[in-house]
């Protein structure tokens, strides 16, 4: 038979896997490949951790892949209270902080102790971007939209009007340690530019 | 400078993170929680790979759990030439098999063959579900749209008619050897005929 507490506890996890069934309905800037529509955190989450697991040979030496993608798959869960901030939306991103540790909070807050805290460490390091695992998974949710981007004809950034000069700023922290990354950015800017998908400036 | 060799080996990690975007248009059966739509083949894998993290304790002894959520992430890959087969589905399962095998060929292939390689030999040990991995992972697969379902009042059951022995049919070699898993199962099962959502017998 299983204990009380034993069942309380399974309880609680089974309620966070429905608490988070909801960024599936959260969606984000970025369109399909096929341009169909417009993505959801959940596709989002799942297509970086595939990335990662694929492009792991790029990542710093002592870069511990399994932390990247656990990091991954929970970094946009604050989004069911917080919603999602188009990366060039300087408005959007204003309090973005705080709306995001009190999600945190409610959110990782509905498992176990000893598992939320797990997971709020996680978002933390992520969102921190110091260690070679959160810059590592920065990487991926930065270059993943930029090849949506490129893929679809710049769509997203014709919708908003993006320039050059904003899309290099608010990925040269992100990319540009990765030379590989930043090198195939830099030459697809150029030619999102001339194809008109970019505003030059 | 970047080599040629680099750049091609970089194009064809490229090609194929483009390539899998289309599991995002994978529908499968089972409703999203709000019951607003269907979920795909991304969210699922999504979805497998967060509860493999949050209930990594009822894996057995030695299972590396980085392995089982490398397998649900990748799992349904094949889906995007073999298409989804609803569970239930008897004829949609004929010569499947043998689809997802080609599938496997073509999609892994895109990649530098040490990563294909890799990817091939854990979908086919997902497949086999004879290691701790591959039984924990199969685990996630069945139990996920389980808790969809009791969760949606049985909407997908419903739509295909589905009854008590169905379930436990083909729940009982995936979940039997969890027990507090297959305990929440059949009591749920209980409740859900008692509700009429499952046809008894």
């Amino acid at each position: 038979m299983n204990t009380t507490i034993e069942m309380k506890r399974f309880s609680r996890q089974l309620e966070f896997i429905r608490e988070i069934d909801k960024v599936k309905s959260i969606f984000r800037q970025t369109p399909l490949m096929d341009k169909s529509r417009k993505e959801n955190d959940a596709e989002h989450s799942w297509h970086l951790a595939a990335m990662a697991l694929i492009l792991s040979e790029y990542a710093e030496e002592k870069t511990d892949l399994f932390r990247v993608i656990k990091m991954v798959l929970i970094h946009d869960l604050v989004e069911i209270d917080a919603g999602d901030a188009y990366l060039f939306d300087a408005a959007a991103n204003v309090g973005k902080e705080e709306r995001e540790q009190e999600a945190a909070e409610r959110i990782f807050g509905i498992l176990p102790e000893d598992i939320g805290t797990e997971i709020m460490d996680l978002w933390h390091d992520f969102e921190e971007r110091s260690t070679n695992e959160a810059k590592f998974a920065t990487l991926m949710d930065r270059f993943q939209p930029f090849l949506h981007n490129i893929t679809t004809e710049g769509i997203s950034w014709l919708e908003h009007g993006i320039s050059r000069s904003q899309v290099l700023t608010r990925m040269q922290p992100a990319v540009e340690a990765f030379p590989l990354f930043w090198d195939f950015l830099t030459s697809n800017v150029d030619m999102a530019v001339e194809k008109g998908w970019l505003k030059p400036g």
